[in-house]
């Protein structure tokens, strides 16, 4: 596929014009302002389209579409106990197969090409993923209540090998899995050396929930004598390459830490705000070296999957808490948006538009209001666009989304069958 | 018009499904879960639609979508005299048209039904506005930098009586004219004494920015020992209907003020960020009964007029700063962004769907992924669909927008002349 005369946004904010893009197989093969010599088959007239990066959402359990809307204004306790944990008692695999599925047709439609998740009935997920044919990194969570077991004797430990097996590197390199301890609170300091061993044993990256609230880092602060952060570095958690979700009540030195170590924050602006959790430092985070990618969080607590929106809040929040109008520049949210969260999975030759790099490819619509007038693109796109002007997503080279259709699920079943399971599991 | 089982969402957060809402002329003349005996001409099918009043934009600057991305990133000084004021001095009739025109399209599309406006050129404004039959209070800025000029020497006092004879009700009571200071620190207090005697005899509606940065509003206190709201207050502003722009930086004493004389404060939570102006109290504002509006401010610094937007980010925030997520209640947002928008544009027939009601009415697609599941339709409206499933909105039991197109502008050539008059400023 040839991209011809189209304009183009790098993740490090570079706005070039009348680019010709190339895609063979699953990578870019030209970028220039210049035709190339070779065919690159079928062409695409990028006249009034913007290509950008396909975006990456860094932390979100996508199953949990299920749950838009279930549960909403309560406190984090009541929402979990009254709401979350009994809905999700009732889940059944096909559940999470179309509440997943939903999630990512969500996603292609608002140029997300990758994402990282946290759940159980983690092969439906992968299913799901593959399928569609979109970029995940799955986690199994693993929590522990019983101080009897180990880590060994974990349920999600087996299902962590057996997905292992079965999925890392799945759908050509595709879906990974992840080591995905849930939570200082969730878990123990001897499951937290076990987990990140485990990672380091099979060489995955591992992700975890972080000082999500106030409450949650001060218990920790209390029963360890130590932030969740340092307790991470304690257990060998921060020696492997981590995606921390939240780092909403980091302290300081949690955040040196963090940067020593390469530790990735996902940033969950929306989610954060809606459940009144706090408000990450952003600005400081990227002052102090640590990088910051951004997720959506699940669409419980969201309750979108629309990462333009997320980057957008991200960015305006940042600029508002510190009242500062630079802060968080436009161009730092789209690499955070994208490169950095390609990094935070892994994936190094993806994330951004250059020649060899993966062909995960969102383009979008300048000749739109959000787009008029034309001073400044990228702005434009963050703060006027967002999703609303999205035509196409491609993953790995792959059309996936065009024009509002789906090349590869069944949207109008998707929803039906989404709905149903959900009326399953209330009616249960 | 007969909309036929159709889903409604009245300003209050009340559900009903499966409704019949007939519209005669400019209003609402059936409501009921029972088909009407008499004709309404044309039927709509409201299977899998949801009906909700129509968004008012309770501030804003519609033609300053000429300067979309014009001036990013800026410190407000830099901003405000290094970009928006050069590009204004430059501006024509012809250019606020256009730029009106392309706003008035903009906030249509995402269903706003009117908005309150401040701004110059407003005789172009206002014949836009007549044109695309949108509803605008609209107000000619008042400023005054010469302390030899009284109120009644003013261009700007001249304007603004012409405005009133011409517009003042134009459009079958569609376009009202406001009385407009621009702010304390660009006024006096007699200009302010004589604006607010003015709008007592025309029996119109003020509007002013109060308190949107910090320095604005202790510059105020170390000129006149006041706040801008106390002065409000002493000058006679606070005795006539008022809306008081952004108030990001008010005090309780201000609030209590603001609170017992009925006046209303327009919430413009995305430009207050973006501008790093600031956060303001919106749970204290409401918990002290002052009337809450939701207003997007220009797009020259937000940068888009989408009111859901507003609305999801302006609760958002409330629960973020005050880590409550029960803050700012999805029902409570609705009001602000529908009723108590209309009431401060003194449109006291406007902003709920109820029999009598005026026929401002927006219609959504509950068939979409935003609204799957259905668990609660009001928070899949805030916070999953935003306006991205706008199918129709009406104004004044008016079709202006249905299905992407629009019925009284030419939305190709609204972009190709606001792009067009750009270059011509910026080439200037």
């Amino acid at each position: 596929m040839l991209f011809e005369k189209i304009a183009v946004l790098q993740a490090d904010g570079t706005y070039l014009k009348d680019q010709y893009v190339g895609v063979r197989d699953s990578r870019i093969a030209w970028l220039s302002d210049k035709a190339p010599a070779e065919d690159f088959g079928e062409r695409i007239d990028g006249t009034n389209r913007l290509l950008i990066p396909g975006l990456v959402n860094a932390h979100t359990h996508v199953a949990m579409t299920l749950m838009r809307g279930y549960g909403e204004e309560l406190p984090l306790q009541s929402w979990l106990f009254d709401r979350i944990f009994p809905f999700e008692d009732k889940l059944f695999p096909e559940a999470v197969y179309w509440g997943s599925m939903l999630g990512m047709a969500e996603m292609l439609a608002t140029g997300t090409v990758s994402f990282t998740d946290m759940y159980y009935f983690c092969d439906e997920t992968a299913k799901a993923a593959l399928e569609c044919g979109i970029k995940a990194n799955i986690g199994r969570g693993i929590s522990c209540f019983d101080p009897t077991k180990r880590f060994k004797d974990l349920p999600a430990y087996a299902e962590l090998k057996d997905l292992l097996a079965t999925y890392h590197g799945a759908g050509e390199g595709r879906v990974l899995i992840d080591v995905a301890p849930h939570a200082e609170y969730t878990t123990r300091p001897d499951i937290l050396e076990d987990a990140a061993a485990m990672a380091g044993e099979y060489g995955v990256r591992m992700q975890m929930h972080v000082s999500e609230t106030q409450s949650e880092h001060l218990d920790c602060v209390a029963r360890h004598g130590m932030t969740p952060t340092a307790l991470l570095e304690k257990t060998g958690m921060l020696a492997h390459p981590l995606t921390v979700a939240h780092g909403v009540w980091l302290t300081d030195d949690d955040m040196d830490r963090l940067a020593r170590h390469g530790a990735v924050v996902a940033h969950c602006a929306k989610s954060n705000l809606k459940l009144g959790s706090g408000i990450a430092q952003t600005t400081k985070l990227l002052n102090k070296g640590v990088s910051v990618a951004i997720g959506t969080d699940s669409a419980a607590s969201n309750n979108a999957l629309d990462m333009l929106d997320e980057m957008k809040v991200a960015g305006l929040l940042a600029k508002g808490v510190t009242c500062d109008p630079s802060a968080f520049s436009a161009a730092t949210v789209l690499h955070c948006g994208t490169r950095a969260g390609a990094l935070s999975q892994g994936r190094q030759d993806a994330g951004d538009i250059a020649e060899g790099f993966r062909a995960d490819l969102v383009m979008l619509d300048l000749n739109s209001t959000p787009f008029c007038p034309s001073h400044a693109p990228l702005s434009n796109l963050l703060y006027a666009s967002g999703s609303s002007t999205v035509k196409m997503t491609m993953v790995d080279g792959r059309v996936l989304y065009n024009n509002g259709e789906f090349l590869t699920l069944d949207i109008e079943r998707v929803r039906f069958e989404t709905q149903r399971c959900t009326n399953t599991i209330l009616n249960n």
